[in-house]
């Protein structure tokens, strides 16, 4: 049986993508001086299909998923477990640092509820896709089931194709989990054979004895439940709700010809197993920042990825994917209204 | 005698700073995760002398500096002289990089000969404070004298006090000037002590023979002249009349209050000369983006800089300073709409 994640993703516009380059070129500057914003320019033309793509302000979702980890309760997050409710509460009401972003830069923000174990019934702007009241606790048992497993990704393709607007030209996924570094960490231990040691970071602000707690917790479940290479198998076995849903958005979203701008460390992971799953899904994702949590470096490095930003910021939530909406709109600003050599009169040869 | 530019600086408000520091210690994400933009908040908050400041965008002054070079003679750029005044008709008619970035982000661009080879009359929207048609080749005889020198320091003080708004909370200074690079990297290499090898780079787009001849350029100059390292004698003998006015402009702004966002390698070069000038004045610049010309890391490490963005960037007019604009806007949001814990009912501790 194939999957839906399986199936083909939307084609990149390469003569657009061509033309862009070339319009690049004779706008007044130095061929090469805008550096990154040129390269942006270009990658826009392809997945728009147009020589010169139109902005993404107000033409950007972000959806933040919320799910919680039975994990947790090995003590391995700096903040209890009602705090990821608490935080979807705060995401409602607009207090949250996503929240003042998408309204700075214009982007539409969607909650998703993938399974808190604390109730969110009752908290208005939720979308209710919750899969159970958390993960099993991996210390002890597979994450997941096989069922819920599949229908976590699937969350992820509801809400690209059923929730944001048919519109929109770029996503952003989020996500809020107490404990789920935890998680993020032993999928990318797992799908590139790294040592739980190297990559179990601070998360939201663990010491040093905590940190390596969190990496023989990490360890020892990939051992117990015998994870290997294989897509699935890790997320059934140490991944989380939101962590399927958002690889499953990123797949939906190339289905459907939207580029994803993948946010931080666990956003990362869910790319690094989105990819897995759909081999043909890199050139839609775009990498926002560089966090400060110590995994980061490595899964962008195994995905080749260059982010765009590196403001030591290790929040979540989409937050560092927002912050590069403006960088975005000011490179396709630039490519669409800045003067060409000819129309400016501008010499080029000496 | 003492000169306007060793006159004291504003002060910037411990107390306010102290003030916005806790209060990021008290929104809702763990503390110190929105990195670089919390202390984007702090800063701001002591410039602005209040705990929560107010946003940029409407209230940031951009201003270009325009002059020719002498030493452009001896063939040390990959486009002509006749592109200096080219590109600022080009700036005055909106199609240049900057003026698409400064429309975007709302910020006041202002446009100032300095002293062009050749002329802008008639060209509207120029502010004309031009020393001379050009520095003389310090290839030959030092590029200014000594008053020249000192007409060209005051041009940055004119445009801070007398042509942007009044209400400026922000300066951003640019500059355009073929050749600028070699004059920049005769400036810091005199000033840092370094070879002119070592600071030497691309500018415009050279290859790699070029650049060579370029820093023999340099090396000759700075001994034909015995320049020492004092910023006066250093900016006479082998400055430009842009660097001398941007160094200007970023005295005057910290005079007034006003910090400044400091641009490319040029831009550096004048910051570099400003701090050599008025010793206090690091404090009242923010360092905006690392460039890809070749001797802007060493310049940065020198001013134990830390520049906000890293996006390839290699234009000068001000457009890497003003690629931060929005995102000193968003930390400046950030600071004044978040929840706090207490407003959210947000747990802290397990």
């Amino acid at each position: 049986m194939s999957h839906w994640f399986e199936a083909p993703l939307a084609e990149i516009d390469l003569t657009a993508q061509q033309q862009a380059e070339a319009r690049q070129g004779v706008l007044t500057k130095p061929p090469g001086s805008l550096g990154q914003l040129e390269q942006l320019a270009i990658k826009f033309a392809g997945w728009q299909g147009t020589v010169i793509p139109e902005l993404i302000a107000n033409k950007t979702a972000i959806a933040i998923f919320a799910a919680d980890h039975g994990v947790a309760a090995e003590g391995v997050s700096a903040f209890p477990q009602i705090v990821t409710v608490e935080m979807v509460k705060n995401f409602a009401r607009g207090g949250a640092a996503i929240c003042v972003l998408a309204g700075h830069h214009s982007a539409a923000l969607h909650i998703i509820n993938a399974g808190t174990a604390n109730s969110v019934e009752g908290v208005e702007g939720v979308v209710d896709c919750a899969i159970a009241k958390g993960t099993a606790n991996f210390a002890n048992q597979p994450a997941m089931t096989d069922s819920q497993c599949l229908d976590a990704l699937a969350i992820g393709q509801h809400v690209i194709n059923h929730v944001i607007a048919d519109d929109t030209r770029l996503f952003i996924g989020g996500e809020m989990g107490i404990a789920n570094t935890t998680s993020a960490s032993a999928v990318c231990c797992a799908l590139l054979n790294i040592k739980a040691v190297e990559l179990a970071g601070a998360g939201t602000g663990l010491d040093e004895r905590s940190i390596m707690h969190k990496a023989e917790v990490i360890a020892a479940a990939l051992q117990t439940h015998s994870v290997t290479t294989e897509p699935l198998d890790v997320l059934r076995k140490v991944g989380g709700f939101e962590i399927a849903a958002l690889a499953g958005a990123y797949i939906a979203a190339a289905q459907k010809g939207i580029p994803s701008l993948v946010d931080g460390f666990i956003a990362t992971s869910s790319a690094l197993l989105a990819c897995r799953l759909q081999p043909e899904l890199k050139p839609w994702l775009l990498f926002s920042h560089q966090s400060a949590e110590k995994g980061h470096q490595r899964v962008l490095a195994a995905l080749e990825a260059n982010p765009l930003l590196s403001l030591g910021m290790r929040l979540g939530e989409g937050s560092g994917a927002a912050m590069c909406l403006p960088i975005i709109d000011s490179a396709l600003a630039l490519h669409a209204n800045m003067a060409t050599f000819e129309e400016a009169e501008v010499q080029t040869e000496i």
